[in-house]
């Protein structure tokens, strides 16, 4: 009999499940899609069926698994492992995560917030290792952040702190969900990057985007704006370089907040890289304390999409570690 | 034979000294100017002879300290005792500011950052008591401030976490000696506040306080705008209105990126209290998320300038348990 760890990715899209060994490890992984929309029984019984199907094609004993961990977006309770409320989640108050999976599996469970598994994982085996003071921005749908400083991850009272997507950056702005107006989160991620092309389309800009989509702008996706700045697009190198100094002033304050060594860009519009980067670098090197700065590199995720899972299963060993 | 504790907050203006009892009562206090001009032998000295004034006055001897602690202002090693660099003295780069004492009066000398040393005061004895979540934000001649989650107080990379008074307000904005445009503490600070009455006197703008300093601005202060107010000066409820909003899109960030329990605003300008706080507050409440600004309250510190003297005595009484 040997001992594993299972990790969990539960996003608003898919599921994402993997068993480790003790070295962290990849042994097998199962993703499937989420259906958000359906309510919690539904999603945590897709969960479980995910485990099992993990299980039974590694040829694992749910009696191997040392512990499991899950990562959950929005707000939750790590103490009791209980989601509170999860924004693309349907039916979702409440849900008693860490509870059901151990009455139905008898595997000790461990939930916190997805972006902080993002940031296990890179601190463990990706661009945070051996550093102390982290903070990973992930550039998704939306704009999310975990800190980690002096060596702790850190929480703060409700378990918020990182909320950098609602950086104050225009007095008047976009309006955001939150009730406020001009947050970073609605210019700099996917969503705000789309709206600020489309802004620049409408107004009559331009662009071989517009001939890629036929005019139908729902279709433009993250990926089209990079392959038009590739194509020397204008309206794509304007966005780019418009939503990177934005991106710039929220690392700069991010800079002389949180004192970084490491600042690691992950999620899906990492994959832009330099195209959003460079303006951001120009920004943080003129606005940013010169010492935090000289300290503080900016670099890209190296894991991808599979540290949240890897994250999810270091942070349940950790915890299982502590319990004992 | 008794014990004691000796802390210094040393000041750009002032040197404060005070002998405490192990239970952190102050048994003397002693204030003298620190001559920050005339370079770093004449502080120290000025210093030590505060120190020994001090011990003479209350009939203690320097064997009776157990350790001392001083906060100093700008950038320090703390492992090494060391004060690198400090912006309002001259003549004052790597200071063996620990090494010093300790050759002088066989004390074992522990240094940190001015305001960290308050927020030790304020966490230990004032609005920040049996809290694990606290920023400090001390608004006097400029705008510092120190911060604490989950118990533990933030150092960072270079021990710069915090410095607010860096966040970007404006994209162009004021310049600052950081080499930016635009910092929160070019608005939001005793300095800030009066070139923002200045400029509105310069635009025309009737005020009793044009009369009061016979139209020589130089001579403005701080306390001079809070009496105007009082009197229902237009220009100086403006103006408070004014530097009130922009301190609270700074705390709204604050709040966003620290999720604290507590907010303690300090510093000579706390005395103004609600006149500068109730715009503030009112911009924290429509653009802090709901959940983080739920749970923090804003409060004006309550130890006055004695938070420094105080909490430089339990950072080295800290300090001592942990090298015993």
């Amino acid at each position: 009999m040997n001992n594993y760890y299972i990790g969990i990715d539960l996003g608003g899209t898919n599921i994402k499940s993997a068993i480790f060994n003790t070295n962290f490890e990849k042994i097998s992984e199962h993703r499937v899609q989420t259906h958000a929309d359906k309510g919690s029984d539904v999603v945590l019984s897709r969960m479980l069926n995910s485990i099992e199907e993990l299980l039974k094609s590694s040829r694992i004993y749910a009696s191997e698994i040392l512990c499991m961990g899950i990562g959950v977006p929005g707000l939750l309770d790590t103490k009791t492992g209980i989601s509170k409320f999860s924004p693309n989640f349907s039916k979702w108050e409440n849900v008693h995560v860490s509870q059901w999976f151990e009455t139905k599996l008898k595997i000790p469970t461990f939930i916190d917030n997805d972006v902080r598994m993002n940031l296990y994982g890179e601190w463990y085996y990706g661009e945070g290792k051996g550093k102390s003071n982290v903070v990973l921005i992930t550039l998704g749908t939306g704009l999310g952040s975990g800190v980690i400083i002096d060596g702790h991850v850190l929480y703060g009272t409700t378990g918020s702190v990182g909320e950098i997507g609602h950086m104050n950056m225009y007095r008047s702005g976009r309006p955001c969900r939150c009730g406020s107006y001009g947050c970073l989160g609605r210019y700099v991620s996917a969503i705000g990057m789309l709206r600020t092309l489309k802004e620049k389309l409408q107004n009559g800009n331009t662009s071989v985007i517009h001939d890629w989509v036929q005019g139908d702008y729902d279709k433009i996706t993250a990926k089209m704006v990079s392959d038009a700045f590739d194509k020397g697009d204008k309206v794509a190198i304007d966005t780019f370089y418009e939503t990177g100094e934005l991106l710039g002033y929220g690392l700069a304050n991010v800079i002389n907040l949180y004192n970084p060594e490491c600042i690691i860009i992950g999620g899906g519009m990492a994959a832009a890289g330099e195209r959003l980067l460079k303006s951001a670098r120009k920004i943080v090197d003129t606005h940013a304390l010169q010492i935090s700065n000289d300290t503080c590199e900016i670099v890209i995720a190296s894991l991808g999409d599979s540290s949240g899972m890897l994250g999810a299963a270091i942070y349940a060993s950790n915890h299982r570690r502590k319990e004992k």
